[in-house]
């Protein structure tokens, strides 16, 4: 068994999707911009597939669509078509009917069944789908125009995105080496514990859908839902995976560990990179959560940490105010013992900055140079027990509020 | 009965205590910036007192001081010692040994027992009270060079507050009027649901400490309970309410609404001059939250919006980007039903936005302006049920960015 680190490609023309899969993409317009706004992922022959969505209670239309897809036909889906620009979110029953006829749509377009199709939509919330957009779109992507190299497939679904996140990732099954490959969108409305943003993974592994439905979830628990940007949960979040079995490896029962650990590389690489590219983040910040009594206990203190914006303003200041650390810590709900935390920052603990509870005197200079690193690394050990977690997270600037003061107008 | 409706002061100087109250205000060196930073509230006679506290795990010395003190002579309290620039949290064995010296200078000053004493600090955490400075300036507060206004005591209590918060009310018992009035800081790390940020409040009814408290943890949680800046919850957070009975009049059970009533309204005029104080804000933010199955659902709905970065910002620009608001409910964990939700801005619900969880075509020129006021009124109706509650935030600025970025720097 191998397993290659995915890292993002320094380039995204060297991108590309699993054995098996193909990619169009377009711009129909529902970007004002004129940036592509339409992605299609498919392949020809069926494909299992998995999905993990938002547990938002408002849910966008897509959303449900592809959950219908996925109790119909999890075992012969074809691919998927997404649009950002709209997120078709809060659209009532013609929202419902829009998303329906955009999977009609893309199925057309490939020749599969209705029901084969999965439809991802992202954007503002609010807003009807431009269905006339909409069906040129798709109608260019099955002409020489679309553009098919996978990268701009990743490109298609960004919204606020600077950039595109890439991810690939391979492993040995038996004799024969099964690749993973897949792209994700997300940089603002992200938080952690339900799944996230959305993603498309593919993969040339033969896969039952129980089995790829396990897997992601539990791939999703350790990447996705470790990621925090804002605190704010999407109406949209979706990942979801397809495997065309293109490579004739099939995941059992002794391959599933391995397909799991490449999977969770693949989610966790585009993870770190949704929350590295957090609205006006300037750098990623991981937070190491040790010591705990529970692994659920070391992923809320995380979480909480992660959520606070006075911890992410202090970062991004490069400023060791670690005080406000040990409050996000404190107010978590979990039941920490302030006099047993320790806490270091650095990729190696190289700067101790509290010893059961207590300050210790330290060098303000270097600990504010490790928060200034990509990625900032902060250490926090419970000293309840031997359970730990990784949360992501990016610092906060003042950038954040541009962007988001005003999205629609 | 009678209710006066309280008001920010027009003026800090025309601002005073309950009958019965004195106060004395110096700076001592513990704020940098030769600001006032040391403030004495006291009665000659004894009082009733009772206290309201952080939820944080992290406490700061302090709260346990405060706790200890109201333990054990919450009917013979004689005054709250305070400072800021300096939390005296995360500060061990011997934050608490220096809060006790501090509660021992206090009452000291005040020919006090050590027991009689509240103290309050807040600052920056994890670092020690400087017991020398401390010392200095309680000398300095028996002089004739203390400043004895109480607008001078509401100032001292300040950190990077811009204005300080008073407010007043009183009402009639028997044939006796009562006052009621008190002081407050916090800009950041406030959260809701919890006793948040500091304040004093005195009065001038007689009360028991048992009857006291249950009167402020009731003011409480319909006020200071119901604001949120950052969702931050800081480690000093304290209410304290001092009663000194000057009034002669006595509040029974007859009379315990009417005063219950009344504090509320002090307390309610503080939480909103101290969310509109929010760090950076520029306006209040009211959040009527109606037709919910139960208050607390109201109020965790509220509050998960109030606390929604998105949102705050989308109000900053003025932006009626309804969808956050949305999506904020539908993650507060409460069982919204996204179809039968309704969503209005302004006073009299000027301009409605949503209707059974459909957009409607709305002037979006006027929507604007609406949440451009101060406060910006947000009224989402659930359509679940009668009840509601209604939970005060600010807008989201790049200015907190920039105050929060480098506090301790």
């Amino acid at each position: 068994m191998s397993l290659t680190t995915p890292a993002p490609a320094s380039s995204l023309d060297s991108f590309v999707l699993a054995p098996g899969f193909q990619s169009a993409a377009t711009s129909c317009g529902l970007k004002p911009s004129g940036n592509l706004d339409l992605g299609l992922v498919w392949s020809d022959a069926p494909c299992s597939a998995a999905g993990v969505f938002t547990t938002n209670r408002v849910q966008a239309a897509p959303v449900h669509v592809c959950r219908e897809t996925l109790a119909s036909a999890a075992s012969r889906v074809r691919g998927v078509l997404y649009n950002s620009g709209c997120a078709n979110a809060v659209t009532g029953e013609r929202g419902l009917a829009d998303a329906r006829r955009m999977r009609a749509l893309g199925a057309s377009a490939i020749g599969a069944a209705e029901d084969e199709l999965l439809v991802l939509s992202t954007g503002v919330i609010g807003r009807f789908l431009d269905l006339e957009k909409l069906s040129r779109g798709v109608a260019t992507l099955q002409t020489p125009a679309a553009l098919r190299t996978p990268g701009d497939a990743a490109r298609a679904i960004m919204t606020t995105d600077t950039v595109a996140k890439i991810a690939n990732a391979s492993c040995t099954l038996g004799n024969r080496e099964v690749h993973l490959a897949g792209f994700a969108k997300g940089a603002g409305m992200i938080h952690p514990n339900m799944a996230t943003m959305l993603s498309v993974i593919t993969t040339d592994a033969r896969v039952e859908p129980a089995r790829l439905d396990r897997a992601l979830r539990a791939a999703v628990e350790q990447s996705f839902n470790r990621i925090s940007v804002d605190g704010d949960m999407s109406t949209n979040d979706t990942v979801l995976l397809l495997a065309s079995g293109a490579s004739g490896a099939r995941v059992d029962d002794a391959g599933e560990e391995a397909f799991t650990r490449a999977l969770t590389a693949v989610c966790g690489s585009l993870a770190r990179q949704v929350a590295r590219d957090g609205e006006g983040a300037t750098r990623l910040v991981e937070l190491r959560i040790t010591g705990a009594a529970t692994e659920s206990q070391a992923h809320r203190v995380g979480d909480s940490i992660a959520c606070s914006p006075l911890v992410k303003t202090a970062i991004h200041g490069n400023d060791p105010n670690w005080g406000r650390i040990l409050a996000a810590a404190g107010y978590s709900g979990e039941a920490i013992e302030p006099d047993k935390v320790r806490l270091w920052f650095g990729e190696r603990d190289d700067v101790q900055l509290l010893d059961r509870g207590l300050p210790i005197a330290f060098d303000a200079a270097r600990a504010s140079a490790l928060l200034a690193q990509d990625p900032a690394i902060v250490h926090l050990d419970l000293g309840l027990g031997r359970a730990g977690a990784v949360v992501w997270t990016c610092d906060f600037s003042a950038e954040y509020v541009r962007i988001n003061a005003d999205y629609t107008t």
